[in-house]
């Protein structure tokens, strides 16, 4: 591993030797096998190796952290994966906006109500 | 092509035979070269390809959506993907809630106070 270190989640999974600039070692640490496992599974080693090589290093734990959650959702539901979090949070806007639409209508009618006695 | 017609989408741009019982065929018209385009960049045809597998046929349709709309926000936002709409949607769905509650709380006010004249 790099500098005696145990390899990275990443290299142990690929079985390849973990190089000291490894792009994954930052982000997928040994003790996490999961994370990597995840999205290896969902989008392919050279896929995550790609897409953080396009970003700026600044960026790639964000990128990293959004891709293991999607990898996670797709595995936990294999047809909808995170869409199915968006459609549910998308009917709980509507809905919320729906109650909201309902308590402000209410309360202009309380205030006429209230003007007139 | 599939009884002589023109290749799906994903065998097109695999530049592979169109086979009769494609698994890409139902989903990926050849008018429609973006979807698999988007899917492939994104979790590769492999993959795809074996998540279509692992599904029964009714609802390969659903999961190609999803993947097709996962992988269309993922190259639009290589940071965050569509984890990014569904903070978004957290985030407005905290602020309705909010914003419901002091509507809420406003009612019972006025009823109070509507009660006490």
């Amino acid at each position: 591993g790099a500098g005696g270190m145990s390899p990275c989640a990443a290299c142990k999974l690929l079985r390849r030797r973990c190089a000291k600039d490894c792009i994954f070692a930052p982000f997928f640490p040994p003790d996490e096998p999961q994370k990597f496992a995840y999205v290896h599974k969902v989008f392919g080693a050279s896929n995550v190796n790609k897409m953080l090589q396009d970003l700026p290093v600044y960026q790639r734990a964000d990128a990293v952290n959004s891709m293991v959650y999607e990898a996670n959702s797709r595995i936990r539901d294999p047809v909808y994966g995170c869409v199915g979090a968006i459609s549910a949070l998308q009917q709980q806007v509507a809905q919320l906006q729906a109650q909201l639409a309902v308590s402000q209508a209410e309360i202009v009618c309380m205030r006429m109500q209230h003007a007139s006695t």
